[in-house]
């Protein structure tokens, strides 16, 4: 591809709006790792990454699949102060379509597509859920769609075609409410079932609002019931958790801060029936269903204000599917871009790609810059495009798929 | 709720940004109503419409109930010119929760939420997608988690409480841009079946890139095998498609408009398995998957350049799930504002409930405006306040339920 | 085959017990056809001739396929006088195996194995419940094992191998007991739904215990709630029940006989809560399951004081399967036996398959024969004998294929 | 209840027809522990074992339940010496009825059915099926009608009504070809995984056919393929098979005996495809379906020349379901009165339930006796009658439940 026709493929502008941080009010989500959405979307990764490493193995090569529609279907359980049990299992069932029989040299391989799915679900929801006791209390099941390749048919050389008309879009630097968002599901989450927060399940949703300088946040975090033995405790856990979040707050957030934690909790009932008490740290024991795609974006955040891509990242293959890949690129190259070049405030890209094209041909890559006060945008642009022409060849394209495998780039 | 509170709550701002059409480019998406996540979301409504209509017929009153994941797993089928045929049926889950349960009077009614999901499920596919034959080619299932009620505990007076944390966005207008991919999936998907268009499917996915002036459409159309006999009948209905694109581009942009039909097409391939056949109208039958949620937003269109919610609309309670209504009420507050108040070149929505409070009492209801040239937003200001006041009544979120359970609003 | 080794397979002897009519008692049952284990093998039987016809119909032979393992989840449904309905589908799964794919010169066919099924199911429900509403009460779903065939490599001539080491069982005549219990059913169940009967649901079970002379029949019917507007009606509808059966055992016995109907109803209970109610004519619609091969045996019936073999013929493909064609032959041969020769008061045939052997060459084919008072078995055993040859040949294999795919065998 | 009506009940007749052992065949089967018919038996137990203990901690009783249709669905694996896979796991539906709600004195108690039955499947596959990776390759699945109970209201006194009309049928003492069969059967099952046994999988069913006096045992016997490398070495696993065979057959019968091991093997085919290899040790991994009732009956065998109940006794709850208990009182009873009584050649036991009768007061519980040639039957008759009231009393049907719930008595 020449410098012609990428001359074509790249636009950089200068961003034409304020800086978020300007605007008069942000919200932002992240949904914890115990959300049914967030668990929808790691199942959904994990397989694809355990397929991609079963293909790599036996073949050399990342054969064609999606797995990105994964359901998980609430259960039924009871709670109460001391104590609770899950009745009806969450179910959780992985769908999509993988390449499940390859012929190579005459022989038939079938690829054990049923103990792969069932073995990646597990795996990733005991190191994950610490309370949930994935053998008792989950139904994994499956609907994988099936394909045969033969090997010898595939291209193996040469830059992959995009598989669909996609777009992918990100943005650098975070901002100071979004990276407190980040920072406050992400530190509390390490802290489930570690000493002094064995009551801490990983369902723990955050949601920002910034309001001019002031910024408040809700928590709804899972509390253990096994852990809670009294109205009186559970308000002690709800209050440590507040403490903690304040903690958080401080290292990042000069202006003020207001931080609530499950705001919805009935504290006058003494059954404690309406309070967010769970046995296995997930809504999803009592009826709150989760699906792949309705999730964090490739940034980890929810930030309904940015622009955002409503591709789901998770469960796609690393290779072709530009859903995945050009969010994956669009937030890598806004940080390159960002950490390179001084005194940019803020940088968009935007990546639409062309059905059957190589994914290195999107349709467009553009690119928007927001210089700080009085720095020369001028001067930004032949550097950005520059690193944009970089993130346009195959090396950055395997590298990427090859960090992916290996769990390297954050998804969701 | 007096208008001190209210102050507190609306936020109106002048818009700070560039109008979406003055941007140096623009992508937008709709997927058409074949698409399987559009079929997922039509379906997880459908459930919702039908269990209302079924709890005001019984009991005067909407009870909670929360369908917005649905997952279409795709099946499996065989096509060529003339032919084709479905092995392997799709199969839908509607999962979620409902009131199955109802104590009145001491008398204990059961919901037939069976037949009742399984009707709305047919009813909808039997309607819309023309060729599928869903006796034999659809397996419909559900997963609905249980719950009971007591109507006499039930508050029916008083307005609704927010079931949840969660944010709804909405802006008018349309740019032309949108207003052509809209109309473009619209008016090709009305001809589906009728009088020389018997080969076009409901699978219809229109994506339009814009790059300054010039506007390049990519319509994915699913074409019905049994009324495409040849390689070279289905170039003309490729044509026949691309025409009828231009026909409607014509009415709405005046400038350099591109059309691109199934552009992944292997025109080469006489057996036709490079082509986009299929034989229900819904690439659901080989292999695609959908879900509630993954589609379009509340205005019928995915625009990721613009502020937008991820929040699923379809499947959602639509009295207190705000995940619902508050995108409803973002798009008519920005339609009511943009079409009454003059000279207004861009209006932005945004609102966020506060999980346990009174629907009408968010933490925010935020509106941007940006004035046409010279337009002053000063002026504005005060009669978007007013209309925005109107908004937050209880009669507002009444006739907004009403209007959805009658399907007189779009939700995607 | 030649005669000496025929010789060897067939073994004509005396029979060494009483004539079961001069046993002191006799225990018989039938199972209707609403009944949930018929519905499972009638639903197993119709899938396989609609599997049979359309490989006949493709590829001129029979392929391979079993699906003899079809469950019947009950749903659940509230009833009372004059209503009632289902909240909870009945669910249907059909397993088994079948060859889903076929090479043919070259080509691959896709055998549409789920819409064949579904429609099987269907169609036979819908013909057969006649208060049953398929298309909203019911969910059909399959999981049948997929396999492959090269046409060519199918021996298409000579006669089919045994597939399993295998037994069938037969006998003749039936004895007036079980005559009665038969007729019962079948008259009854020819009555459901018509003029006077539309009370009359098709889940009929008679179980008739013959104490020396006397029979006590005991009839368990589901009565339509939508019929039957009161407790005073539906013991009008046991009654005329009661006099139906009286009429029918009129024609068939001399003895001393008694009728009992739905014994178990509680007759205080003006509710209707303690009565066998239903809304679509089969328990299987409130909690009751049924499985294929749990009901009637090839003759009808089910007669645990009578040899009888275990295997399910329903499901089985009708060409190979010895479990279903070698309990058809017995009961055949058994009546060809009776028929032809005079003075036999009783005759069993009992045949044993050789796995991997050809299916006209079992382990054993005995014959006992009980002659009548003072005939002589001598006489009889050569006949016998030839009347066995005739039935060890191919035509006889053959036909009965075509007999079986045709409908005109009874299997349950 | 009186003498009078025990008179009525019990009916003890001198048999009438020939020794199993004289007449001129016989033909026994039974299916191994891996059989797929055995593992549905198995767990269909193994859950109503386990809910009968869950009920009796918590409430003292044991409450309603049946669990008699588990499906096991075949899955799909590739064997060749030396290794093999499971691709799609063996799938698992347990199916039937319980008591999943309990009000005692107010409070609602809800019984975790979902963890209960996936951990009572579970645990008998991985203490039976050696070789099988649970966690991997088997999905447990469930689908369990729900039931209500207000603990008050049960009757806790007193004797169970029996819950249906149903039959139950035994016989003493085994002939020596029924001994054989199922000693075959366990002690090679006993050897599965045992030193220099590991190549044996648990899925062996043993198919005997006695013809005067010499006995053909015909064993199906999974080959781990693992453990097997070679087609010789395969071959040495038959022979040892055989030899062990034929060891267990020197210490029970004084005839002729032979046997054949894997009789459909291609010994011929170098690939191993036409062998009897598995991985798991059962054949339900590679497409074998099998169904709760639909092997042995409760005395380990299939005997269809004897009389033969087909009622399932796996999953049936031990208090109220005849179909259960009645076919181990039978066995029982026909064991007892042989043992107790000299003299006595076969003792064939009869019994015939009473739809909401208590289960002590059956339609018939019938005895017949063939004493041994020059013995009395008259001498029988009185002690019969008076082993066969201790039987009706409560206390028996206590001790037989709490026999059945520990796990002490033979039910397949």
């Amino acid at each position: 591809m020449g410098v012609q026709v990428l001359k074509e493929i790249i636009r950089i502008s200068e961003y034409q709006g304020k800086a978020v941080e300007d605007l008069d009010y942000e919200v932002v989500e992240r949904k914890g790792k115990g959300h049914p959405d967030y668990i929808a979307d790691a199942i959904a990764e994990e397989v694809s990454v355990e397929l991609s490493k079963w293909y790599l193995k036996h073949f050399s090569c990342i054969l064609h699949h999606n797995v990105d529609k994964v359901l998980v279907v609430g259960g039924q359980s009871w709670r109460t102060f001391g104590k609770g049990e899950v009745v009806q299992p969450i179910r959780i069932i992985v769908s999509g379509r993988a390449t499940t029989e390859v012929t190579d040299k005459g022989e038939r391989i079938t690829v054990p597509i049923g103990p792969l799915v069932i073995n990646a679900a597990k795996r990733w929801l005991n190191k994950n859920i610490h309370m949930l006791n994935v053998e008792k209390d989950v139904i994994i099941d499956y609907r994988i769609g099936r394909g045969a390749a033969e090997l010898e048919r595939l291209v193996k050389t040469g830059i992959p075609l995009a598989n669909d008309t996609s777009l992918g879009i990100g943005y650098a630097p975070l901002s100071t409410t979004e990276k407190l968002t980040l920072s406050v599901e992400e530190e509390l989450s390490a802290k489930c079932g570690s000493k002094g927060w064995e009551f801490l399940g990983e369902d723990i949703k955050v949601m920002s609002l910034r309001k001019g300088k002031n910024i408040n946040i809700t928590v709804a975090a899972a509390i253990i019931a096994q852990y809670t033995s009294s109205l009186e405790e559970y308000r002690e856990h709800k209050e440590k958790i507040k403490e903690e979040v304040y903690k958080i707050a401080d290292k990042i957030v000069e202006g003020n801060v207001e931080v609530f934690v499950n705001t919805a909790d009935d504290m006058t009932d003494k059954t404690g029936k309406g309070l967010y008490l769970v046995v296995t740290g997930t809504s999803a024991e009592h009826g709150d269903d989760g699906a792949t795609g309705r999730g964090n974006r490739a940034n980890g955040l929810i930030t309904p204000l940015r622009p955002m891509s409503l591709e789901a990242t998770a469960g796609k293959n690393p290779v072709s599917h530009v859903g995945k890949i050009y969010n994956v690129l669009a937030f890598q190259l806004a940080n390159e871009i960002y950490s390179r070049i001084p005194k940019i405030r803020e940088v968009y890209v935007t990546i639409l790609s062309q059905i059957g094209k190589p994914i290195n041909k999107p349709q467009i890559l553009a690119i928007s810059i927001l210089p700080e006060d009085k720095a020369s945008f001028a001067n930004m642009k032949y550097e950005a495009e520059e690193i944009a022409n970089q993130f346009l060849s195959p090396e950055y394209f395997k590298k990427m798929t090859d960090d992916i495998v290996n769990g390297r780039v954050r998804l969701f």
